[in-house]
């Protein structure tokens, strides 16, 4: 059997991106990781696996897969199974749910991850928020989740009626996010909040939270 | 048949992207365009279509994408045909296509369309360019194309050993960027220089040229 293995930070949201889609397509790999503080990821060897010195990397046999989102796209593509029809045979059903996966990158995750920025890696070492900057992002973020109400009333989840990719693109700065006063933008719009609720207790992403807190201690 | 439309400017690189798209895999469909300037984009009844309300639109019978990676990515999911295998439906494959479209999203497309706006928007609206904004961009496309220099040495194109998306994902900043001094980025290395020189010589591309320079007459 071909040993999948991801490389990368328990702190990084890129790479628990990663562990989340392979903890929820049920995939065996093993996890290492590396002292970036250290630059590891800058140098040899990890540089000629990862061209542009950012983690994660992912290995599945001979094939290394350098972003995060092409890993959770390919990591899907590779998972199909009736029960667990994540990934669509349909190219219409596929092109809805990679709108969702587009719109988390290109809409929710600037806002979201300047916001991780300002309110948690800042504090985290000691500095502190610029406040005009949260009020400008939480904004942004505020419009982008205008559009995710009114989607899930239409909608169970954001790319089509059952859990996909598309969701879980969100876990990772949600997760951040929660614990930031900027919760209140998700608490106060009850489709969403109800789908942060429900995506955020899936087993295999409670999984990944363990992983995650278990390394801070 | 479906009739498939796309509403969008052909001063949007993002909607160029889309009928790149259209025109390389061979699709009919109508051009729909807009008066951006007058906020037509941002009313009804393009935000119905569009809830971000950004240019361009793509739709294929019933199925409304709102997002140009997105379309560019279906209209290629739907064009398997087997002389044009520019969709795999090897996992792997697609997985390295992924890659790089994800590259020339997330590492190519930040600085292009920063020095795109210093280089062609201020100058084409009589402003000037901001010099230390354009040093800044210049370094940070100088490293991704460094890169792609690599790359190029092992692949034909970036994705493959054929042209694929990930390579047409590029064309409309290299339109813009190729009239203005940022070009010597591309022209000083020589696998770049002719894979630009390749793509940029596609009878699909060379059709969506005409359409931009017949509507700037
Ligand atoms: N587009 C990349 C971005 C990955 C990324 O930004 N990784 C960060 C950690 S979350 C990183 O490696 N930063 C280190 C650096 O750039 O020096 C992906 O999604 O994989
Ligand atoms: N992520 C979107 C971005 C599209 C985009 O930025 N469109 C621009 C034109 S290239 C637009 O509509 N801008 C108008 C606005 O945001 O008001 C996509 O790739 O489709």
């Amino acid at each position: 059997m071909t040993v999948r293995k991801a490389y990368g930070t328990l702190s990084s949201p890129a790479t628990i991106r990663v562990l989340a889609s392979l903890q929820e397509y049920e995939f065996e790999y093993e996890f290492a990781t590396g002292d970036m503080k250290a630059g590891e990821h800058k140098k040899e060897p990890f540089i000629s696996l990862s061209p542009f010195g950012e983690v994660p990397v992912f290995q599945d046999g001979d094939l290394t897969l350098f972003d995060a989102w092409t890993m959770m796209r390919f990591i899907s593509h590779c998972a199909v199974k009736p029960e667990k029809e994540m990934v669509f045979m349909d190219p219409k059903k596929q092109g809805i749910v990679a709108v969702w996966i587009d719109v988390a990158d290109h809409q929710f995750e600037p806002p979201a991850s300047k916001l991780r920025k300002e309110l948690v890696e800042k504090p985290m070492n000691g500095l502190a928020s610029d406040e005009d900057a949260v009020a400008e992002e939480e904004v942004k973020l505020a419009k982008v989740l205008d559009v995710y109400e009114e989607r899930l009333t239409e909608s169970k989840y954001l790319g089509a009626e059952i859990f996909t990719v598309a969701d879980l693109s969100h876990l990772p700065y949600l997760y951040c996010l929660m614990g930031t006063p900027a919760k209140r933008l998700f608490e106060t719009r009850p489709h969403v909040s109800a789908w942060c609720a429900d995506i955020m207790s899936r087993p295999a992403w409670t999984q990944v939270v363990d992983m995650m807190e278990k390394s801070q201690v």
